[in-house]
């Protein structure tokens, strides 16, 4: 790998590359990963899950942020596979522990094959992350190895407390957001930051990277909590509701239940434990005591608090104005908002 | 951590430590580990498996290593812990692939919380293994990196074949012993390279340390699958015939079928096949073939030949001659044969 990121011949004015030229990079180095062939129940179930693809949001935003403070982001690029890799890890064992059926419109890893498959190569999968993470400068590997493994631990964090939060009746708003920060946000924090390192960053600009992404990472999976109710679900890509349906105590539930008047509350309450109510009803039902409570004003209201301090973060970045426009548009993008 | 190791006054002649003042740095080293308290769920079970104990062969190993090139063996410590948490990490999640109930007596993580603790607390315990294991010299810290992830991928490929190997009705010897190689030589043999690369040890050295580690590690295996078998009951620990009664393709049974005339290959086979038999007599059956064979025999041979090799890596080592014999001591003790 290396050299051919340099002739690639799709620099902007900026010498900076875009979103899609980034896709195409982690795309490619993807192709050309050399997994081993045998044992074959261990390597397959993760060649598997990174063809499943997505946005590769983690290794771009990586990647992106190397190129905010270098023109060459070579050294970069296997670190980058090394957090796309650890993102699919933590799929792999959450669709385990969440008994989740499909992913992407695939069947998950242990349905596919099986638990003991799904535990073992999301193992291996883990440690393959480091095998890529650590392919990078020496004189930046201890602080980028101080930065994941921080991250990686956090995010395991994240999803303990998810899956206590789900026993619990409710929970409150900041122990919510702390659980999303920790599950969704980090790693998008750590990714920057690490780039932001490789591509020769000082402490404090990679620590403004690195809030960069955990407040964007705030923003986005609020506004996902945001879009599962109140989304078009053409554009959303899953169905309108499921949230509602699961009962989950999202941004939305935890609001309401927050803000609404005590005939609201109550009947929001009937509503979650009614087990024989129609699927549109109860979205109906739970909708509208959301629109009473107002709940879709004051989490556009949060999404935006984030958005906005994920920005300034970058405003705040020492380099010039015209290289941070692909971080701008990324964020934009990540939240829809240049579609 | 650190300066108290210099003044345990505990140096012998040759300002090497013995096996049980390591086991005794390990032990102290663990008590002082600082885990999260939260959450409990997947830390508790961490720190519950690493109190079930055993030997800690492995970071003594790597202690050993360090000490053989350096009398200060301080920044070998936190790597030592990374490798037997990277060894716990192995426990908790093959215990739920292998349906263990017990580890040394005690319910394993799985049976005493449940699948979804133990695959989570097993992550944050293989990310933690990392997380102790790059705490050590910039200088050597590439290198450790590269040998520690080589040998944890192998490991999983050791348990992914051993897993595929139960429902084979049989395997070769080779493909066996590629196995136990995998899943038991490399990790002592990686814990021995890593102290000695810590230790300050030529490449040269560090893959002799290596290749010690592995040849023991093989002999270990072949002895523990010997002991299985032919073990005096009160030494071994476990009750005798254990893998007679699960039909495991150890060595033993693996030579029994290749050298077995055709009357006793069918008798093997019967045993082997019949779900009625009462436990001793499958047992007393099976190692009347094993004696007819002289099964013993060759185990014992092929234990020889492997701890042979182990000790004349040793011996090429370039260190004065008596800093060896603590590890000539420990492979003596690993193998039962000081007692």
């Amino acid at each position: 790998m290396g050299e051919q990121f340099l002739y690639l011949g799709i620099y902007s004015a900026n010498n900076m590359y875009s979103f899609t030229e980034l896709q195409a990079i982690v795309e490619k180095s993807f192709g050309q990963l050399q997994l081993p062939n045998e044992p074959k129940n261990l390597y397959e179930p993760i060649s598997y899950t990174i063809s499943l693809g997505g946005k590769r949001i983690r290794p771009v935003l990586c990647l992106m942020s190397a190129n905010l403070f270098s023109d060459i982001i070579d050294k970069a690029v296997k670190p980058a596979l090394g957090i796309e890799i650890f993102h699919n890890f933590t799929l792999i064992h959450d669709d385990i522990m969440d008994k989740a059926e499909l992913r992407r419109g695939k069947p998950t890893v242990y349905r596919k094959w099986n638990n003991n498959v799904a535990i073992l190569s999301g193992d291996a999968a883990c440690i393959l992350a480091y095998k890529y993470l650590v392919q990078t400068d020496a004189a930046v590997l201890p602080e980028v190895l101080k930065v994941f493994t921080t991250t990686a631990l956090e995010v395991c964090d994240g999803q303990q407390f998810d899956m206590e939060y789900e026993r619990l009746s409710l929970v409150t708003e900041e122990d919510y957001l702390r659980m999303i920060e920790l599950k969704t946000s980090v790693l998008l924090a750590g990714a920057a930051k690490i780039g932001a390192l490789i591509g020769g960053a000082s402490m404090v600009d990679a620590e403004r990277l690195y809030n960069f992404g955990r407040y964007l990472g705030l923003a986005f999976q609020l506004q996902d909590d945001l879009l599962d109710t109140y989304g078009d679900p053409k554009v959303f890509g899953k169905a309108i509701g499921g949230d509602i349906l699961a009962n989950k105590k999202t941004f939305l539930m935890i609001t309401a239940h927050k803000l609404a008047a005590k005939e609201n509350l109550a009947q929001l309450q009937q509503l979650m434990k009614d087990a024989e109510l129609a699927s549109d009803e109860k979205i109906a039902g739970v909708k509208q005591v959301f629109d009473e409570v107002g709940v879709k004003d004051i989490a556009e209201g949060k999404i935006s608090y984030y958005f906005d301090l994920a920005l300034a973060e970058l405003s705040k970045i020492n380099v010039r104005e015209e290289r941070k426009e692909v971080l701008q548009h990324f964020a934009q993008k990540l939240m829809g908002r240049n579609r």
